[in-house]
C-alpha cells in the first residue's frame, strides 16, 4: 500500500513509519514539524536526543533499505497544497496523527486555547474537504482519545463509540444508535471531539472510509524498529506538559525526582504500550468500512490504572518517593473507568501488559539520557483555570513536598 | 444593559439592534461585513436596497434619538483586538450572529466548507477564549439553528437541548443527561454542531453564562423599527444560497417566476417571523443562566410545516406556479418534525403565524423591488456532492419546469 502518515516526525507516528515501511509499504511522512518548534518555544527537549527528519529516514535506509519519504506541510493552512499532494500521489491509506496533542499545553494561555483549536480543527476539516475533492480513495485512520468522554464517576463502561438509546416517538419508543455523548474535559480533548462530528459528516454525505482510533495514553519508547539503531531512537517527552502520566514517573526515578501525583491520585485513565499501539493502527489500516458505512471507532488500549496505583509500582520498582501536589486540572477527584477493547482482541492484538517487563526498559532509557534533562522543566504548571493557577506548585522538588496538598 | 451586537449588520442581526436601542440599551455593533463581500463575490444583492451600516446607524439616530455603535472587526482572525474590545467596552451581553449562515453557500465547493468551517469554529471560539481571559462577566446568547439534529424520519419531538438517557452500569442503570445528538446535514449546519461542544465545554471549565438558540427558518422582512424609515429596511437575500425557503417563494411569486420545490417538497422545517425573531432574543437575553448551570437551549421556532403545502399555500395566496426540481441536497425526502418551544411561550411568547397575514406584506415588499431581482440568480445550484450536481437545473425557468424530475 501506498500510505500517507501525517504527523509521522511524532512519538507516535514516527514508530508506525517505521513498522509499515518495515512491513513493506510505501511510506511518505506529511509534517509540518511544528512539535519540534514547541520544544523550541517550551524551551524542552526530547530527553531521547532526535534527529532531523531527513537524518532519520536517511538512518532508516541504511538499516533497512527501505526508503521512507518526507514531505513538509501544513495541513492547517495549505489547503491548496495539500490537495494538490493528494492528487499527486494517490494515496491507499492516509493515517491522521497530525494535531497538537498536549492537554496542559492546550490549557497553559489563550494563545495556547486558539492555536489548538484552530490548528486541530483546521487540519482535519482540510484533510476531509481535499479527500472529497481530490477524489482519491484511501481508507482515513485518525488517531483519537480515550479522554473526549471526559473521566466522570458515573463508571459505566465505555463503549466502541456507539451508544443505543431510545427515544420516545408519538408512535411509541424507537430505538437509535448514536455517537458515544462527549464530554471533553481540556480544549485539546475537546478538539478531539469535535473531529468526531466532523468525521461522522463526511462520512455520511461523500462516502467517506473512516477510522478513529480513541487512543488511552501511550507508554514506553521502543518499537522493534527504532531498536536497530541509536539514530532511530524514539522521541520522549518528559515535561510537564507534553509528559504523560506514566512515563513521567519511570523518568522521575530515574533522576532520583519525587513522582508527581496532581491531586488524590484517585484518577483512573487507559494505558497502552507504543509496540501495542503501532500493531493496533496496522491491525485497523486492513480493516477499513465500506463507503457509506458509519465511522468505525475503536478503543485502543490495553489496560487501565488508577494514577496513584501506577505511582506506587513504580515507587516500590525503583525505590523513589511518592509526591501528592495540588491538582492544576478540573477533573474528577476520583473515577473507575472500564473500556471495552474487544474490536482489536478479535482481530487479534496479543495486549503487552504493565507485568511484562518493559518498565525497567524505560527506566534504562531515561538513565542513559538522564544528562539531558531539566528538573525545572519537570512540573506540570498549566493550570486549568485561574484559580487553579494559584494553586500550582512551580518547584516540586525538596523535602517539603509531602505537605503541600 | 450594555450589548455587544455580534454579525449586527445582517438580517437578524440589524432589526436585533434596533429592537434592543429602541428599548433604551446601549448597542455597540461589531461586524467584519463579510457578508456584503460574499454579495460582491456572487454578484447578488439584497432585494432591498440597503444602505451601507454607519448610513444606516446615521438614519437610526435622526429616527430614533438613539446611538448605534459600528465596530469593524473580524471575530475569526482578529483574535487579540477581540479581546482589547471587551476589555474596553466591558458589555453586560454578548449576542452572536456572526457566522457564515447559509447551507448551500458552505457547499459550493471545496473553498466555501473550508471557508465556512473556518469562519465560524474561530469566530465562536475566540470569542469564548476572549472572554474568558478578559475576565468580563457578560452572558453570551449565541444563534444556533434547530437543522443541527438532522431532519431523520424517526419523527422524535425534539426537545430543548438536552435527552434524559439511562446508561447500563456494573451497579445497574444510571440515568444521565446529555446534549441531544446531532446530525448536520450540511457543512454550515455541522459548525454549529461544533458550537455546541465549544459552549458545553467553557460552561462547564469557566463557568461562562451560555444562552443557545436553535433557530427555525427565519421569514418576513419588516419589524416596527425596521418599518420607521425607507433606509433602515432589512436586507432581504432571494438568491439560492441565501435565500430561504418560505421568503423565496414570497419572492418567486411577486416576479412570476415558478415557486421552485425541491425534491419531493415532503421536508418539515420550523419557522419564526423575524419579528418574533428579535423578541425570543430579548427574552433570552433577560432570562440568564447562573455561572456553573448548564448552558442554556431554546428552540426558537412558531410552528413547523412541510415545503410542499408552503408553496400550495403561496401558490393560492398569489396565484403562482409551482415547479418540482430534482434536490441538489442529501437529506431525507420526506420527515415529521415535531419541536418543542415551551420555554419561549412560558416567558411570554405571543407566536406570529403565517396566518397572520403577513404573507401579503412580504409579497408587496418584494413587488415594490422586483425591478432589482436577477432572475438568473434564483435557482439554487450548490449540490451537496458532485453526483448529486449534475442533476442540478441551472435554469429553472421556462414552460418545460414541470416535467424536470
Ligand atoms: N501520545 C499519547 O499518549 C496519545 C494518546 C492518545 C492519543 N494520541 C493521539 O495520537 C496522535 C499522535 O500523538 P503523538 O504523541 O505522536 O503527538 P506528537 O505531538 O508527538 O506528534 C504530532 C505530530 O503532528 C505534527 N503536526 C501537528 N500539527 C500539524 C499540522 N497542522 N500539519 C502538519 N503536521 C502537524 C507535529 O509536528 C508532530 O510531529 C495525536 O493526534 C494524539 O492526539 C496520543
Ligand atoms: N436567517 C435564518 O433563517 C436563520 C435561521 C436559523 C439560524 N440563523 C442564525 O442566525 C445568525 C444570523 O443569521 P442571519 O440570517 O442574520 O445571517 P447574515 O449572514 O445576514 O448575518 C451574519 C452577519 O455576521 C457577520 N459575520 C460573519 N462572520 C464574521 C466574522 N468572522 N467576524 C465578524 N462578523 C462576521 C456578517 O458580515 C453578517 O453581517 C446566524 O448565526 C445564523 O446561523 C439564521
Amino acid at each position: 500500500m501506498r500510505i500517507a502518515i501525517l504527523g509521522g516526525d511524532g512519538f507516535v507516528g514516527w514508530p508506525t513509519c517505521l513498522h509499515l515501511s518495515a512491513q513493506g509499504h510505501e511510506v511518505h511522512i506529511v509534517d509540518n514539524l511544528s512539535r519540534r518548534w514547541i520544544d523550541t518555544e517550551l524551551g524542552v527537549q526530547s530527553l531521547t536526543p532526535m534527529d532531523s527528519i531527513q537524518e532519520r529516514c536517511r538512518i532508516w535506509k541504511e538499516v533497512s533499505g527501505e526508503v521512507l519519504h518526507f514531505h513538509l506541510l501544513d495541513l492547517a493552512k495549505e489547503y491548496e497544497r495539500l490537495k494538490a499532494w493528494l492528487v499527486d500521489h494517490q494515496p491507499d491509506a492516509v493515517i491522521h496523527f497530525a494535531e497538537q496533542r498536549a492537554a496542559p499545553y492546550s490549557m497553559k494561555t489563550d494563545r495556547h486555547k486558539v492555536y489548538t483549536v484552530n490548528n486541530n480543527v483546521s487540519a482535519t476539516h482540510n484533510l476531509l474537504a481535499a479527500m472529497v475533492e481530490s477524489g482519491i480513495d484511501a481508507h482515513l485512520v485518525h488517531l483519537g482519545t480515550m479522554g473526549v468522554y471526559g473521566y466522570s464517576s458515573v463508571g459505566a463502561p465505555i463503549p466502541e463509540g456507539y451508544l443505543d438509546i431510545e427515544i420516545d416517538t408519538p408512535t411509541g419508543k424507537k430505538a437509535q444508535e448514536v455517537l458515544y455523548p462527549t464530554k471533553p474535559g481540556s480544549v485539546y480533548h475537546m478538539t478531539k471531539s469535535l473531529d468526531q462530528i466532523l468525521f461522522q459528516f463526511y462520512a455520511q454525505n461523500d462516502g467517506l472510509r473512516i477510522t478513529d482510533l480513541h487512543q488511552g495514553i501511550v507508554w514506553g519508547t521502543h518499537t522493534d524498529q527504532t531498536r536497530r539503531h541509536d539514530q532511530l531512537i524514539n522521541r520522549f517527552d518528559y515535561d510537564g506538559d507534553y509528559g504523560t502520566v506514566l512515563n513521567r514517573f519511570l523518568i522521575q526515578a530515574a533522576i532520583d525526582y519525587p513522582l508527581t501525583v496532581h491531586g488524590t491520585g484517585g484518577q483512573t485513565r487507559a494505558f497502552i504500550h507504543i509496540q501495542d499501539s503501532v500493531r493496533c493502527i496496522e491491525l485497523a489500516l486492513n480493516d477499513a468500512p465500506e463507503a457509506g458505512e458509519r465511522v468505525k471507532i475503536f478503543n485502543q488500549m490495553t489496560e487501565t490504572h488508577r494514577v496513584r496505583d501506577l505511582a506506587e509500582l513504580v515507587a516500590k520498582l525503583t525505590d523513589a518517593e511518592v509526591a501528592y501536589l495540588p491538582n492544576p486540572r478540573k477533573e474528577a477527584p476520583e473515577n473507575d473507568l472500564i473500556v471495552k477493547n474487544d474490536q482489536f482482541l478479535a482481530l487479534g492484538l496479543d495486549p503487552t501488559t504493565l507485568a511484562e517487563g518493559l518498565l525497567a526498559e524505560v527506566v534504562d532509557v531515561a538513565k542513559k539520557y538522564a544528562h539531558r534533562i531539566d528538573r525545572s522543566r519537570v512540573p506540570a504548571v498549566s493550570a486549568w483555570t485561574k484559580d487553579l493557577g494559584s494553586r500550582v506548585e512551580r518547584d516540586p522538588e525538596g523535602k517539603s513536598l509531602k505537605s503541600v496538598s
